[in-house]
């Protein structure tokens, strides 16, 4: 019997050349040349060696240590490339050149794939954003009077975002119940997660000049599953007026792949309806394709789900967010990041951070290791995620995983 | 009669060789070529070309287009190249290879001189943060609860630091008043200034790791004047509950010339007392060295001075902004900026925004132009500062401007 070619994939394998995300990679061999890979089934293919051996025209963007080059490249770069790629490892002839530039993902080590330049986190789940309200704001109303009119967003800390697979320190900070005299400094009691899609700007855009909300696929080149780690004790007592600071900063861990938006296609959906009319730059009611992904996400603490909050149901989507943070003339760079806000659907099993899932760590749930309202050290948080692919196959996205280890 | 050479100063010149700050030139004639300089008194040296002709080992720091390598050298190559510099410009002998290095700052055009890695933006004045308080909430407390414990920062939008002469596009955006039904859209009518003092982080440090009060010195290189322009009615509108976005990620202006710390040894000088303990990794009190610097501000519209923010004046001192930016385990990177927020004194001619000096747009000042209670088109602001220097003499910081031009 001939040997299984790793091209030969199962049926319905959710990263099969349909979706084809972006990495970087080292091999074990090779532990500082760091190079763009391309995954397919349970093997990453080091696109750089593919390009060359087939003589490509993109050896250029795609024999690189980081995304970058490729994400500067643009829109048309990204189509092409995409179907080059699609062409090696799907036509047969090409076989004998791919193969032995397929290496397994368990022998791989995987690196943040793009340099970040700036983070902009948003908020734009109404469930999520509801539920914090009651939780923080009990006697007023759970929404902020903006919340409606436009996507609520902050600046994050871009050097510290994180591959899938760091392990997360426990931040320290002040903390200040009500029942403090005065703050105290400590280790977070309130480490908690908050699931998250993250998009990848590619083509930058000059100061002065907002993007359109059809300019969206322009600019954006993929998404990929984001993990907002968040010290909701420390976050509580120094947000009011200016927003999260060090109960943010600590750690915001990326998934390894990215997945180009054009892998998506079939899971573009239809935002919910909106309560309020929107100014003209958000209004999305006659746009040429619907603004949502329905992307479901599964949330599991120490390989037990906790969550599957359905990103389908986001109040803003990804094109109002750029839309948004680019109106005032703000400029954007190849890798800007923005994430999506926490996902949360309408059902409490559907809720993307403890704080909800919890409700302030009032309602503990059981795992095999103990009674857990927030994170414990040694807990393991992964997310997961698939999308409706072409034929009705999945795409899956990258997993984010991260470990706590105890504070310093 | 000989021709005076650039390097005979006059007396007490504030750009003289105790001072020398960096910044990156280009030439008329070499439009493309971006420089290390180092100001000495109306000229700028090309660094990098001193360094070759005197044979410097530094010259592999100071021949680059842009300060990050020696940013990222750390605090003994700061020293040692600022003494290299100091004799190329004081000693005789040096004067026939250095003087043909030396360009008339009016022939030459200043770039941003680092690649900003993250930035972040700090509300440290007292003064400011009352003001403030009693503008937009007159019936509560001026300072929120947490604001003498904590020095309150927000990140801000690294890619579109500017570097002081660039145009800035009045932006566009939602807001609404009280009286206002709904948000309207259209070009902010509340554009202000914040002045604002600067830091510029060289040495990085690591994720998981404190940086500790005293080693302030060992990981930032310099600072400079910074203008966070903000735009109020955009801001005030958006800003709860995660704090400012668009009404302050449009711009940021900085001077193109950083002072390097040890040219402020002589204006450091003792913080206000603190009215609070501090918990200990904030702690000042037995510091090293006093942790606030001497810096007068001045604030020109248009040519006519409108303030003079002394930063003395400043609650929270550079070194614990450091502290506690990292108290969260989040790393450094080199390049990182963060600004103080904005410097107001106690007395209404020290304010350093429009916000507090026109009482939020009801006490309008007169300019030669017209009345002002924020920011019309065509409108420059300059700012400028100095601080004492060794044997009186002034250090000058390099000016930050910037004119207004209409929206899009």
């Amino acid at each position: 019997m001939p040997e299984q070619s790793p091209l030969d994939l199962p049926e319905g394998d959710p990263f099969g050349p349909h979706n084809l995300p972006y990495g970087v990679f080292t091999t074990a061999g090779e532990p500082e040349r760091r190079r763009l890979g391309v995954r397919i089934g349970s093997h990453v293919l080091d696109a750089g060696a593919a390009a060359h051996a087939l003589g490509s025209p993109y050896a250029g963007l795609l024999a690189q240590p980081s995304l970058n080059p490729l994400l500067a490249a643009g829109r048309t770069a990204w189509r092409d490339v995409r179907r080059a790629l699609t062409a090696w490892v799907t036509v047969p002839a090409h076989r004998p050149d791919i193969e032995p530039l397929l290496h397994p993902l368990d022998a791989v080590t995987m690196h943040l794939p793009y340099e970040v330049a700036d983070y902009v986190d948003f908020y734009a789940s109404e469930h999520h954003a509801t539920n914090v309200g009651r939780i923080f704001r009990p006697d007023g109303d759970a929404l902020t009077p903006n919340w409606k009119h436009l996507p609520i967003g902050y600046h994050g800390r871009a050097g510290t975002v994180v591959v899938s697979g760091t392990d997360v320190v426990r931040p320290s900070g002040q903390r200040k119940t009500p029942a403090d005299a005065a703050p105290v400094f400590g280790p977070s009691v309130k480490l908690d997660i908050e699931a998250e899609v993250g998009f990848l700007v590619g083509t930058p855009s000059p100061l002065g000049s907002p993007v359109a909300l059809g300019d969206f696929r322009d600019h954006v080149f993929g998404t990929f599953l984001l993990n907002d780690w968040s010290a909701r004790d420390l976050q509580a007592w120094e947000y009011v007026p200016l927003g999260p600071f060090l109960g943010k900063s600590f750690a915001t861990s990326v998934a390894a792949w990215v997945t180009p938006l054009e892998a998506l296609d079939a899971a573009r959906t239809a935002p919910p309806a909106r309560d309020v009319p929107l100014l003209p730059y958000l209004d999305d009611s006659e746009a040429e394709e619907p603004g949502g992904f329905d992307v479901r996400i599964s949330v599991a603490i120490n390989g037990r789900l906790v969550s599957e909050p359905p990103f389908a149901t986001m109040y803003w989507t990804a094109a109002q967010q750029l839309a948004h943070m680019t109106v005032n003339g703000a400029s954007l760079r190849t890798g800007d990041v923005y994430g999506s806000g926490t996902v949360s659907g309408p059902e409490v099993n559907q809720r993307g951070s403890l704080l909800e899932l919890t409700w302030n760590g009032r309602d503990a749930f059981e795992l095999p290791e103990g009674k857990r309202t927030f994170l414990e050290d040694g807990d393991e948080v992964t997310m997961t995620a698939w999308a409706p692919g072409p034929d009705g196959v999945r795409v899956g996205l990258g997993e984010v995983t991260g470990r706590i280890v105890p504070a310093v």
